[in-house]
């Protein structure tokens, strides 16, 4: 059956998450119904280069689709661009991809952005797409911290308890804080991360940014491996996933 | 009756637009009924800096407000906040002004970003906030276009036929086209615009981004006066208020 990959954004609030659930509608769901037509009438296969939480979005998620119709990318684009109209789902880009390529275990690099808003009042034209911090932050003093963790490490004070990867081994390459306006923005790509890592790393730099624990105090929970330690798990709708990287790039169109 | 100025945040998406009106909620009445707990129970009486349309968005919209209560603006920031919080509406500071300010009539200064998301797929993300364009662009001949309707004309070829304003008379301050990746990003400022006239400027500057009309053709159009013969009055959802000048600085808190 021809595999296809597809670059999606979606707006995490409206679902469940990527992955297909019982409790209510997921991105994988719209994306594999909507294929159906395409598919003997049956919904497709897709796997995610990231399985996003529910309320988290995604700008440039990466997806392998097996459609039995073999088709020019562009159609299957436009096709499920129109029979996914209702939901906040886009199917930016497609691609054909060989038989053996997997969205999830050919991706050598997922890249993520976290965004905060720090000012007294809420968010009206960002709400669902910031964690708003309404105190003082230090965004440089977050950055410090999370210098301190990138690398090879056991990654358990970050890593939810309902992770299933079988050890908490992860290469953290980016961690970046910066702050612009009333905007914190935290930039992070490692191969891949554990369930929460990110929103987990967040929280617990947040501590730091708040004044509530000195610099030194993340790469201290990093070493101790003590998930009951860690800061509160940020907010999903901060979260949007943006790049996945493959060893050969696709031929999108 | 002591007066302050707010600096308002809000989606124009759930609204008939800034103004007060039998049809629907509109930004106005939000901020008005939300003051009655400080004004004796009865609705403060507000006016914007610009009467933005259904749909339209506000990042830095500056209202004035009448409030019978005198308190400190940052209080008053903090009142509105608490009671509009289910409405994304947004207080981001507060001032004290004087009596004979008006928010209306003494700014000397308006600015405006329109957002225009130039690709083949739907927007995901942005729905709501751009002018979805599909089709090939060119945003620089948009720009050679929008250079020659700088400065002091009358702008009757750009005016919705509902204007009230007396004369059409305006100078134009800026009106800037550039592409940002998918983006296309429309900057403009005035003293004052007539009702309409940015999303019509962005309409008929459209035309020659379509190339469907020659770059010469918004100059001839704003000669004209004729408001029949200018392209289409483009979405609502594009159009972003954001700034309002006065000459003297108010001190926002």
């Amino acid at each position: 059956m021809p595999r296809y990959a597809l670059l999606v954004e979606y707006d995490g609030a409206p679902f469940v998450g990527w992955q297909r659930q019982t409790t209510g509608l997921s991105v994988q769901q719209v994306l594999e119904d909507c294929a159906a037509p395409l598919n003997g009438g049956v919904p497709a296969a897709t796997q995610a280069s990231g399985r996003t939480d529910a309320g988290v979005h995604a700008e440039g998620q990466v997806v392998q689709i097996d459609v039995a119709a073999d088709l020019p990318p562009l159609r299957l684009r436009e096709a499920l661009n129109a029979y996914s109209r209702p939901h906040p789902v886009s199917v930016i880009a497609a691609a054909r991809a060989p038989e053996d390529w997997s969205a999830r275990f050919s991706c050598i690099g997922r890249s993520y952005r976290y965004r905060i808003l720090n000012r007294r009042a809420r968010p009206a034209l960002l709400a669902g797409r910031v964690w708003h911090v309404p105190q003082a932050v230090d965004a440089e003093a977050m950055h410090a911290a999370a210098q301190t963790i990138l690398g090879r490490h056991d990654f358990s004070a970050f890593r939810a308890a309902a992770c299933q990867a079988k050890d908490a081994l992860r290469t953290l390459n980016q961690l970046d804080v910066r702050r612009e306006g009333d905007e914190i923005l935290v930039h992070t790509a490692a191969r891949s991360f554990l369930h929460h890592q990110v929103r987990n790393m967040v929280g617990s730099l947040m501590q730091v940014g708040l004044g509530r624990r000195p610099v030194p105090w993340v790469r201290q929970l990093l070493d101790g491996r003590d998930r009951t330690l860690a800061g509160q798990n940020a907010p999903a709708e901060g979260l949007t996933f943006l790049t996945a990287r493959y060893p050969a790039p696709l031929d999108w169109c």
